[in-house]
Formats: C-alpha cells, structure tokens, sequence
C-alpha cells in the first residue's frame, strides 16, 4: 500500500477526452480538450491548461468492519467497460480541518453515511481517492470515479447523496471534470 | 491551520549544531556538521549531506477532550531557553498502514498511550510532527522537539516511554537526530 502519487494534466493530449468542467462550489477550472494522468508529481507542462496533484494514503476514517465490507464489493480501475469517468477535486473549509478526529469521524460516517450510503454504488462505481491538502496543492481531495455509461443515472446519484449529506457543509470549492476515455 | 512545510537539510550551514546522529532502528543518516530548517518543500542543495521533507497536517488520532487537553499545556517553538532539539524521523511498518483506522487508533492511545503518557512532559518539551509519507519521503513522520538542557532527562524519559510501547512495534526505521542552538 505505498502512496500512488499522480498529477492529472488538463490540456490537448491524454486518453480521457474532458466532457464537460462543471463549477459546483466556488471557483472552476479551465475548460480543456482532453485529460492525462501523469505518475508521480510532475510539474505542470507547458502545453497544459492545469494540472492538479495527489497522493493516495491510508484510510483516514474507515472501521475494520466496514473496510471488509467495502473490499467484499468494490472494483478496481481499468475495467474495459467502465469508459466513463469524472475527477473531482474539491476543498475543505478550515473549520473542518481544525476538529478532532472523533468530530470529523462522526460528520463523515454517524451522520453523512459517507461509506454506508455509497456501499450500494459498488462494484458499478470504481473510485480511487487522492489526498492533496499537505503537498500544497490548492485542492485537499481528488476523487477519481470510472464507471459504465449504464450506470451514469446510478453516479449522479451518489453525487446528490453525498452533496446533501452534512459533510459537505463543509466543502468550500467542488468542481466537476466529467471524463470519456477515447 | 494551513499546513506548514518544511525541508530539513544537513551540511555545513545553519543555526543548529549537530550533536550527534544515532542510529536507533534500521538505516541511519550521515553524521553532518549542522542542521538547518527551510521552508517549503525544496531541492537538497549541492553542499548538503541529506535534506528530509514533512508538512505539518491535521489531528489524525486525537478527539476533542484530548485536543483541549493538550492545547491547555503545550509550549510553542522557539522559546528562548529552548536551546536544545531532537529531529526524529521515523518510518513506520505496511503492516501498521494496512490497519484500519479503529485499529491504529486503539493502538495509538488505548494501548500504548500515545497522547496520555505525552501529556506530562508538557509544557517542558515542544514539539511539532510533520508527515512525510504521502509526499514520497523515505520517512512518514518527522518530530521536531525543542526544550531546554535542564529538561534533558525527562525528554529522554519521554523516548524510552514511546519507544516501549506497543506502537513502537510497527517503527521499522528511527533516526535521532541530537541538536544545540548556537
């Protein structure tokens, strides 16, 4: 479990043609032809529109029970049929990042089901999650999701149920880069 | 609460004086004649003998009561009679990062007492942790300690308290980096 470290690099070239750039909360990113997801942390190419950073890590809230749970059901990525993707980057507000562990653990979990309610997404949604927040990046999250254009109505809810929950009442910036690979 | 980050760099400059690298776990570092403190994660300079790199973060461990805890008796840096400092990088074990967070956690604290048989030595020890882990350094945690020389033992105590501990048991790789202001 060593820390994958990528930078997603938003300009003309990448095998992830950029659908559409939605701004969800707070300021957007500039639109782009096609996505390319980078090893390591890279800098930013010339050619390029953006390019953000992360790192996987450990799980920073999940119980052993329902990390069981989660490896009984989820995917990995790269399944042949799952053509369809969105990173999401997304920021937290301080007042977030300055409560205790046991505050964050019941906003994320007891209250907002983070991993309960988006158990029944899996294995149709893949996602990897990347920590940006103390490598500088000005996005704390990137979640990658892949999955299969059937199950497109199945990720935007998920999206709606997450964005509803209380969690992210604390989400300061939300943008959208909804992916098809081509 | 921003994270702060920081590069670490042994060479021939800086305004502490390497007392002495020992070796407790593992690998050790090179013996340097100084130590200096940057900002900023950045490249080793050419006359540098080894340059590590953290960034400060948030709580991962510690609930609210613990938090109030602590901030009623810690001592920030750079307090004048503060002459003396440790620099403690440490590598922890997969089997340790494989953990889920209630595990780590009952390890951390109910366990090994991480936080509890740390709060004594407060006021008299400062310290700082920075990760490493998801930046790509060889080490996860840096320690940064300052005190005063009147306060030498008990810092020593406070290590032989940790390192017996059972956390300890998953540190693969320490480093104890002795330092004097001048």
């Amino acid at each position: 479990m060593t820390p994958i470290a990528s930078t997603f690099v938003a300009g003309p070239d990448g095998v992830w043609r950029i659908e559409v750039v939605e701004p969800v909360t707070g300021a957007s990113l500039p639109a782009a032809p096609r996505l390319s997801v980078l090893a390591g942390h890279v800098v930013q190419p010339a050619s390029a529109l953006w390019a953000v950073r992360g790192s996987t890590g450990h799980q920073r809230y999940t119980r052993r029970d329902e990390a069981a749970a989660l490896r009984a059901v989820q995917a990995g990525l790269d399944r042949p049929a799952a053509t369809w993707a969105s990173l999401i980057p997304i920021q937290k507000s301080a007042a977030w990042w300055e409560l205790a562990q046991d505050e964050r653990r019941a906003i994320f979990e007891e209250t907002s089901h983070h991993i309960g309610a988006s158990l029944r997404f899996l294995p149709a949604i893949a996602r990897r999650l990347y920590h940006g927040r103390e490598l500088g990046e000005p996005f704390d999250f990137l979640t990658w999701f892949e999955y299969a254009p059937e199950h497109a109505a199945a990720f935007d809810e998920l999206l709606a149920v997450l964005r509803a929950s209380e969690e992210w009442l604390f989400v300061t910036r939300e943008v959208h880069v909804r992916l098809a690979r081509q």
